[in-house]
């Protein structure tokens, strides 16, 4: 049976590659920038007035000028004037470019104006004060966001300041995500007393759509090994990443490993030593599609998910190594006997000392799917010890990045 | 000039409220629930079967019956058989019901099978292990998700379960994103040296989007005032909020603040003691719309709309409570003499003691936005202090929660 790190990196040895394409700059959100960004020209572009005041030469203030005549505004958006008169002033504007001849902004908080002049009120007025100097920020061709960024806010405004109206992004697969199981119904269905209602597969639907805009198909597959044989053979043929729920463990009718490796399907391996989600199967089909075939019980399903397949879509898709994983600190004492690493459900919050810290919240196993709706994420205990003491730190697992960091 | 806490207060005192509307279970990720999430029945709805294996009478076991006749099979989705042979057991299976008469499982990995009979090869056998009490979890009418939560995976997989096909949730308002600038070019546009093309309307476009699936309308004008009069008419007539950027200072083109109040905006405040946001605007309009006038500089802008903006969409949605703002250790100290609340630019990291590590990136000013894509969010360093240090803890507003928790 493979350690969680074993598992792991045989998952992201088989990752695939799906292509690049276009997409417009409003809807590249959330998407993997496949491009470096760069800056089309200097940044700032001009010598940039920050504040809204005069611009003057700073020689003449430094030999004791003190009252400006105005003889012009300079605003935003226009092509710089000349302060041909060395003694004069022009008012500025926040935005415009520095005037010709002017080398320092004096802002109106420090001036009287008044019949056509400017006083300066100040005695603290450096050379080339509230000016953002063209290029102080970024050159000409300096690189501004690498390939392989998940594209945020600061993205796309830096991607509109270059006069990208479209990115190249990673492709997304075809996912396939299929639950199987007799004892599933529809969620609109009225469940029979042995019946429950399919939410494993809405729950992976959800993760890819909210973590990478990624869309998947649901399919659903009674325990019978005609009708799962038929329609995988189906779905491997048409797409790239499947997800199945259910039918991987030991069971009489868990016959997804069975039909998965007779239609060609390759085995990586069968089991982690993990808790929850110990009956994970994994298996890649002629290297053009891979298959994760995830435990049936809801808690299972949801942190293999969060686990194994959205590491592995990152890096398909070609995002950037993200940085090391968060850790939180255990709020209180645990002990888990089985030597398999433990994935602890935590409720966090941040202390006034700056720490994460992850309150246990066991909830009743595997089944325990509302457990899930008041914890935060799950912590990584590790393989080899029972007791995990109050105020030791783990690897931390969340899955509520948004609710947890704000 | 208000602090960064009175005007927070003004603004979350000027909240709205734009109704609900039900969406498609699948399309309701990162929409705020409106309706509590209650079990529909049970959670487990029947002792339920964790393991495949046998299911056999316990006091048996106990009277030393190692050896049972298999009489059956009960799988997943069946209803219930029953062992009316004390003696004997049942084969079951993983989501099964248990069988009447049965009270305890023993997992195939304990049992030897052979010729119709299970050999059990444990004696550490308890009574009911193996089982998923029905109700344990919850009961029939419990609190599952309460209404307000920001619905994500483990929420949707919950709606699933009771039966939710789709889900009220809070309606979106019409949000209108308005660039104003001389200087301002369209993202396709080749700027001339003293034009630069408009960015901050699409930043706040992302942030809407990724974070609480906002869509908002962009507008631009330029620095005119009968431009900015007539359209800025039209969309208070048909928008909920407005959001607008640059031309809210003290510049001669600065027409913002007037045109507002000539329309019938009324001012609740003008300028922020902060730094980057400083001539940050706010007013609302019958108490139907609200406009937010942010600072033209891209990270002004930026840093307002997390600040400002997303609290009011949460509470105006109706989103529950946030837990308190997440922290972060200064790692190097950092001197800041302004009586301004200093919003400093930070890259995270997680240290292996458990703590957010906010690395100081302050960048070259509220101008320069090619620094954002290097941070992570921002420090939140208070105005009464002038010099910070390295391992004291402030309050982090983190932009890209993925990123950083991953």
């Amino acid at each position: 049976m493979h350690t969680v790190k074993q598992a792991e990196k045989i998952i992201l040895d088989h990752c695939l590659e799906w292509g690049l394409e276009t997409v417009p700059l409003e809807q590249s959100w959330g998407r993997i920038l496949r491009e470096d960004l760069r800056a089309d020209r200097d940044f700032p572009p001009f010598d940039r007035v920050t504040m809204d005041g005069i611009a003057i030469r700073h020689e003449r203030f430094a030999a004791g000028q003190r009252r400006f005549p105005v003889v012009g505004v300079q605003a935003a958006g226009q092509p710089p004037l000349n302060l041909a008169q060395g003694d004069a002033c022009l008012e500025v504007m926040t935005g415009a470019m520095l005037p010709e001849g002017a080398d320092t902004i004096i802002r109106y908080e420090d001036l009287l104006l008044e019949d056509g002049f400017a006083q300066v009120q100040s005695d603290a007025v450096q050379l080339r004060q509230n000016l953002h100097t063209r290029g102080i920020d970024r050159r000409a061709g300096d690189l501004l966001v690498p390939a392989g960024r998940q594209i945020a806010a600061p993205e796309v405004a830096t991607a509109a300041s270059v006069g990208k109206a479209a990115l190249r992004v990673a492709r997304l697969p075809r996912v396939a995500i299929v639950s199987t199981g007799d004892e599933l119904v529809e969620v609109a269905a009225a469940p029979l007393p042995h019946q429950i209602r399919r939410s494993n597969v809405q729950a992976v639907q959800a993760v890819l759509a909210e973590q990478l805009r990624m869309e998947g198909q649901l399919f659903h597959f009674a325990d019978d090994r005609e009708q799962i044989a038929a329609g995988m053979a189906r779905i491997l043929a048409e797409f790239d990443v499947v997800v199945l729920s259910g039918a991987v463990s030991e069971g009489k009718f868990d016959y997804v490993p069975q039909v998965l490796g007779a239609l060609g399907v390759e085995q990586c391996f069968h089991k982690i030593a993990q808790r929850p989600g110990k009956p994970f199967w994994f298996g890649h089909f002629r290297r053009r599609a891979v298959v994760f075939a995830l435990p049936g019980n809801p808690v299972s399903a949801f942190l293999c998910a969060w686990r194994y397949l959205m590491p592995f879509l990152r890096r398909s898709l070609g995002q950037e190594p993200l940085p090391p994983a968060p850790a939180a600190v255990l709020t209180t004492e645990v002990a888990f006997k089985p030597a398999l690493t433990y994935f602890l459900p935590v409720k966090l919050c941040f202390a006034n000392n700056g720490t994460v810290q992850a309150a246990p919240l066991p909830g009743h196993g595997s089944g325990d799917l509302a457990n899930l709706n008041d914890a935060d994420g799950f912590v990584e205990l590790p393989p080899d010890r029972d007791v995990f003491l109050a105020g030791e730190v783990f690897p931390l697992l969340p899955y509520r990045s948004n609710h947890a960091l704000r």
